[in-house]
């Protein structure tokens, strides 16, 4: 057995049976041998970050790392974008770096660089094995490390010759870490600050973002009079169908101190401290209110589950069924039959037509909070966002979930300017027979930049500078983009449109485009 | 006057007046900047692997770096695949990247990341000025840097509140390096090699493949009956109208091996020694023949043009003028008006119709050999390849070349695989209304790798293996995938239309592409 077969053979023994992939020449040997290894799923995608969005997209919603084979330096440069989301997600994921030969490196061919300096930047664990003997355990340690807690990308660069050398053996599964345990004084501080009658919150994250995690931290909160806050970019919210709705951390600081406002105990519980998403001149980067006592609970890589456990018993009787859903959510609309589309219009088409068990993939930047918010009404379904702030990884996303959850309709919430990043997955879309709708938000415009050039107080921006920030100039048109990478398209003009090609599009499988045309008029 | 304004200001002082960019929040003020100095040519790309790979065009044909503006370690991941390129080819380039305020790195908000990290594989130069104080001298450090020799990619980091705080000043443009000199020791050991009688070939690259140095080092070359080769993949190789046209040295290490067989001497004129792209099993890395000695003439970094000079001195009278052009190159080709399309008539249509003083970008991978081999006989152009073998670089660089030079017709001769990569770049060359003629190579695979399965020796390859080399399920439509990026396109599906269609675009200003049907029938 070559080191390939072995490698393929290993990571399907300790779970890992999809390949996201763009291979080059020095990969030649891996792709072989995936006829040789029917267990390991091969989807190719067109551009590297398409295969690192969707190994994301994949490992959020199955649990479990996808691998994604890449071609050499670039190739990983290419998946980094997404790389860099994945991480702050704590998506586990298994990079597989094809490389040169090991005798080949010192003669620096055009293609060599320093991997590991890339690696680096996104990756919580790397190794190079230097052979066949160290490879396999290499990839089982891989796949254990991506595991975490946290979820990391674990970077495994395979050196062509390792890659064809004969004599290799499959490692068997290797040990996980258990996620860290919370103190009994991390929880008597929390439940202290819930006994109080002080203005207390959790800020809820990663984990506690889960359906059944955050019913039971709902269920301590209402004992206790607390609110629940939900980070603003979770990697995977389970909402809908009548499960407890948390209050969403605002992207705009100003809105979220506004909501932060008075609060004297945060508890956070797999989420990070409230933080701008960018510094802004005479604005604060730290959201937490003064005087507020920020309780680090849990973090995402420790036990929250347990933890919350442990605070209910504290709290109260430690029965945390029954949370209930948080008041303030509206009755599920109707879909527009007509009318001006604009954001508010697409959320109320979102929220009456989302399918059961749908997943969303939302990178709508400036345009989707309305849908957001509606489709709170709607039946149970996911919503995943771009927890790294690296746009373009919506359509790999979606890609992704749809490869890891075939059945369930995946709906992408697209902004036009961050589609561009990476359209090449409306091709993997249409091999793979992907059930994902698309719909571009489309306004022509880097439209957030547009209001944060006046948030960073910048001169109002003169007319080389809006040009930078439009991108109507030539008009993109999606409807001949997805058409040319073998996606069935559609335009919507107004909001009866939409509703129709949303219903068409949900009713209809694998991968459809709709392009909401939401420019102002 | 802020920090964005001085560094523009500064930048513009040092000769660097164009910026392709992908701004985002942090980089706002630069962006507001542009509207105070006008002489900084703004332009937009969609995805900054085409403003980095445009950056690496702008710089081989204007000789002058370019400036691009990046969004944060993603967005520098990014564009790195060009970077890498760009490295490669010794173009410099100023990378700026905007990253947060310096006071907002602690809080670790989500589009946070080690940026040095990134940098370090593909950029030469690296500096993070931590206030306005700095900021200017570092922008003028940042262009000398890059301006080596050899060229190469500096990184100048830009925290947003660097960006922004007042009282910066503009800093004058930095000392330059000039090239080492070539030790007489050197040139009187190539001397004596060429006056030795046996076999003797230069190895050019780099400065070595522009006209007049190339000229001269064939003027020697003839006085002492030695061939004259030219590296695998030249940045620039200026050629045609009767210049003299090196050998090219092949891709494929057999071929290359062949070239070199029997050589005594192999004299580096700012080129590297010959290696195999990639490592194959039971062939050789190194390609110099056993008994060959290498002379290290001079690198790309050092005066290879003195150098030159005193080796014409000793080896004839220092007259290098009347260099011929190689034996072998045949007549220029009429047009095909019918015909089947194949990589050989599309080769004699390219020769045929190129226009004088055209600028080539070839990314053509397997199906463009033919192309180059026959435009030895067309009029006065530049050829410009993949350096660094990242693909992904074919469409920005010809983006980058049209806007370095006005007036220049542009040919972009761009394999289809590789095209997907940044297709981006497309809508930019429409809104800049740059003259390129894209011809698509469109064979629906990823042929190379086709061949490379063989090559490596890998298992003949099964069906899921050819799967994950075939781009043809769907079929890519670039004549849509063009409209939908504002660029006028057409398909040619035989060597009449091909023609035709070149014809007409080569005549019409600004971009147009054209679908190459390769597919054999």
């Amino acid at each position: 057995m070559n080191g390939a077969q072995a490698l393929l053979r290993t990571l399907v023994a300790s779970g890992v049976d999809t390949c996201f992939m763009n291979p080059g020449t020095s990969e030649m040997h891996f792709v072989a041998a995936l006829d040789t290894v029917a267990e390991m799923r091969p989807v190719l995608a067109l551009f590297e970050g398409v295969a690192s969005g969707a190994a994301d997209g994949y490992a959020r919603m199955s649990g479990r790392p996808a691998s994604v084979l890449l071609h050499l330096g670039p190739g990983l440069a290419n998946a980094g974008a997404n790389l860099h989301n994945a991480r702050r997600a704590a998506s586990p994921v298994v990079a597989v770096v094809g490389d040169h030969a090991t005798y080949h490196e010192r003669f620096d061919a055009p293609l060599q660089s320093d991997i590991r300096s890339l690696a680096s930047n996104f990756s919580g664990w790397y190794a190079r094995p230097a052979s066949v003997d160290e490879l396999s355990a290499s990839a089982s340690a891989a796949v254990a490390a991506a595991y975490g807690p946290p979820g990391r990308v674990a970077t495994l660069v395979l050196p062509a010759d390792v890659s064809w050398s004969d004599g290799a053996l499959v490692s068997p599964p290797a040990q996980r870490e258990r996620p860290a345990k919370i103190d009994d004084a991390t929880v008597e501080r929390a439940a202290a600050a819930l006994r109080s009658g002080r203005p207390t919150a959790f800020l809820v994250g990663g984990p506690a973002c889960r359906a059944d995690l955050l019913g039971r931290v709902a269920s301590v909160a209402a004992l206790a009079g607390a609110r629940v806050i939900c980070e603003t970019l979770p990697a995977r919210l389970e909402r809908g169908g009548g499960r407890f709705e948390p209050e969403r951390l605002a992207y705009l600081a100003e809105i979220a101190m506004t909501q932060l406002e008075g609060l004297e105990h945060l508890i956070l519980v797999g989420a990070a401290p409230p933080v701008s998403f960018f510094a802004y001149p005479s604005k604060p980067s730290w959201l937490v209110p003064p005087g507020c006592e920020v309780h680090h609970f849990a973090s995402s890589s420790e036990d929250c589950s347990a933890g919350v456990d442990a605070l209910a018993c504290l709290v109260g009787d430690g029965n945390t069924r029954g949370a209930t859903r948080r008041v303030g959510v509206e009755p599920r609309p109707q879909a527009p039959e007509s009318g001006p589309l604009d954001s508010r219009t697409l959320g109320q088409a979102v929220a009456a037509l989302l399918p059961d068990d749908a997943i969303v993939s939302d990178e709508s930047i400036s345009s989707g909070l309305a849908a957001f918010v509606g489709s709170a009404s709607a039946g149970p379904h996911d919503w995943l966002t771009l927890s790294g702030g690296a746009i373009g990884q919506g359509l790999p996303l979606a890609l992704g979930a749809a490869v890891a959850c075939p059945g369930r309709r995946v709906l992408a919430l697209q902004a036009d300017g961050s589609a561009m990043y990476t359209p090449q997955a409306l091709w993997s879309m249409a091999r793979e027979g992907a059930d994902v709708t698309v719909v571009i938000l489309s306004n022509r415009s880097y439209a957030i930049l547009n209001m944060e050039l006046g948030r960073v107080e910048a001169s109002a921006g003169g007319d080389r500078a809006r040009r930078m920030l439009d991108i109507g100039d030539p008009d993109i048109d999606f409807v001949a983009l997805a058409a040319g990478l073998g996606v069935p398209a559609r335009r919507a003009s107004d909001a009866g449109e939409l509703s129709a090609a949303l219903a068409e599009s949900f009713a209809t499988p694998g991968p459809s485009l709709i392009e909401a045309d939401l420019r102002r008029r």
